[in-house]
């Protein structure tokens, strides 16, 4: 079953928080050793995910020894390589794509139920992680690569037909923010949905949310990006400028639940909870660099019957209902194709917030389409 | 079809913060003009709610114009008076109880799918409100007193059979705990509550829980209660001493649903949340005097997959349901019945922390058995 490797492990390394100013390094790595149950992926595409940045940059706290770190997790390349126990109906020559995970126990509760997101031991980072149950110890490398290795259950067929450049960013960025849609019924109970940020999560916030049959409204800080949000799908936009009480007044109990993709640390709750009916959800799904969520009034909590919750990434179940929905609505991401050779011009861009909405890196080598 | 009205409204009514230091004073008063949806009630049986407390000492806030205060929301007794346009079927001499709330818009989206507890228009709450549907302006009175007069529709008939003593704390207390659990599932999705705080909510909460089929844990400062606990049926007894995240070290993930009866403002909620299994809710349903929530982390929303809201007082439906249920069941709270005479001894004994765990005044001359 086993393929021969002829090929090298490689990719894109950042050694210091300032990788992400163009410092990323064209290095060759260990990967970990080929299980009965892994694939090995040669990388077409990977989508710039937001974490990518915290990560390298160590906004999400110190790195230590984790350096050198190749990120990406929004990962989408044929299939090389499968092993006798390889998972999911995979074959040599499939398109697949891994996301934000790569690994977990399998054998918990929440693995059992397809939520290997919150396995109980832990999920494995697709970069920044060290598997455990195969290879121990070994690093997980992300994406920005040639090559991928690691277990076949995190690897998710791309639909038939579907730009396997599109599905990439929906691996990570569209899983975080279809996870909390559907789990909080979404276009069943759920039907005016807001979405805060409009960024990479958001924009898959409003398509997501749209193609589940939502009404959708954009809460952005200006009215810079309106005319997106309109051309998304999203019916109304709320403009914050500095004073969310102010802007939410008349919006009251207009929307069922919340999608907070936005990092920004230091939000009136009070008033974001208003715009919320009885019964909703205010969700987080990005991880702030610094902050907490600070003086939430039980009061309001008590009298608006709301909830502030959270949700993280996908799980490979999950990935697959979603990608089989927007493959047979056609729902197009908005993304920008960079070739992967040009990663240290695409990386600063997407931290100077110029993604409208996704960077895909194209590895034109391993045959992805600029 | 409305009886003579041959009595006068009266009873026990604080004028300051310090009258519930035992000054409360027999006051007569004008209840509201009598609408054809109204009815009049006899009062037999109030239990002694938080609630009245934090209201009389200005605790939730200043009283200004707002005494006397007639306070009791837990009140059971007989019908006396109906209109032509009583609903629920209520007749003369039926036993009814009323609970936190007497009156909505009964108009709004929430009205008419019973949820008046959170009513667009905003609850009138059995004292310290106003009516507006009908005898616009004029003040609620509660239930330390003789009779009662407002809307039939916030009426629930004591099913047969049921101590009608017993039936009165179940009207806010029961009800305000069985709301959040029935809302999230408890005995089919959650199986698996933690109960914060053994007072009287708390142990409405362990009753009701384990009648929904439940297992139950009760999570206290100290040993203090945890026989009680037991008694009630409890299965398991956390304490937390003053270091929670050490307490619960364990016990992660180990509870679906956990409802905060206590008032305390300063919890490590890191450590609460860490209770919670993936899906699980925290759920605010006493409302502290002072303090906020503060700096909840989303990295603990976010990886656990966890909740934090709030839940109102009960509908009437919800509280039909669940009286339905305890009468089926035979569900006894714990209550030490006080003659309303008393009541200059039975409130400060309630503030004083010694209800076991339910006072429940007894107007001895309407009927109520001691």
């Amino acid at each position: 079953m086993s393929a021969q490797t002829d090929y090298k492990f490689a990719g894109w390394a950042g050694d210091a928080p300032d990788s992400i100013e163009g410092k990323l390094k064209w290095i060759e790595y260990e990967p970990k050793k080929f299980a009965e149950d892994d694939i090995d992926i040669k990388i077409q595409y990977c989508g710039i995910c937001a974490s990518d940045i915290s990560t390298l940059s160590e906004g999400w706290g110190p790195m230590k020894d984790a350096y050198p770190q190749i990120v990406g997790h929004e990962i989408v390349g044929e299939v090389v390589r499968v092993g006798k126990d390889t998972k999911n109906g995979i074959k040599m020559g499939d398109i697949v794509g891994v996301g934000a995970q790569c690994d977990s126990c399998l054998k918990c509760h929440y693995c059992n139920k397809d939520q290997e997101n919150y396995c109980s031991g832990g999920m494995v980072g697709t970069y920044n992680g060290k598997f455990s149950r195969t290879s121990e110890g070994s690093k997980s490398w992300g994406g920005y690569a040639d090559y991928w290795r690691g277990p076949s259950h995190f690897a998710i067929p791309i639909p038939e037909g579907m730009d396997p450049a599109e599905a990439a960013p929906y691996l990570c960025g569209g899983g975080t923010m279809y996870t909390p849609l559907v789990q909080h019924g979404a276009g069943k109970t759920a039907k005016n949905i807001g979405i805060i940020g409009l960024g990479g999560l958001g924009h898959f916030g409003v398509l997501l949310a749209k193609s589940l049959g939502c009404e959708v409204t954009v809460i952005s800080h200006s009215a810079r990006k309106k005319e997106d949000a309109e051309k998304l799908g999203a019916s109304h936009f709320l403009i914050t400028g500095d004073d969310e009480a102010k802007a939410f007044k008349g919006h009251e109990r207009s929307l069922d639940l919340i999608i907070c993709s936005s990092n920004a640390p230091d939000m009136n709750m009070t008033a974001y909870l208003s715009l919320l009916r009885p019964g909703g959800n205010f969700i987080l799904t990005g991880v702030p660099e610094t902050g907490k969520i600070s003086d939430i009034s039980p009061f309001s909590l008590i009298m608006g019957n709301v909830h502030i919750g959270g949700s993280l990434i996908a799980s490979p179940a999950t990935l697959k209902e979603m990608l089989a929905l927007v493959a047979e609505k056609k729902v197009h991401p908005w993304i920008k194709k960079w070739p992967m050779d040009k990663v240290n011009e695409a990386v600063p861009d997407m931290v100077a917030g110029n993604a409208r909405y996704r960077h895909v890196l194209v590895n034109v080598k391993n045959g992805g389409k600029l």
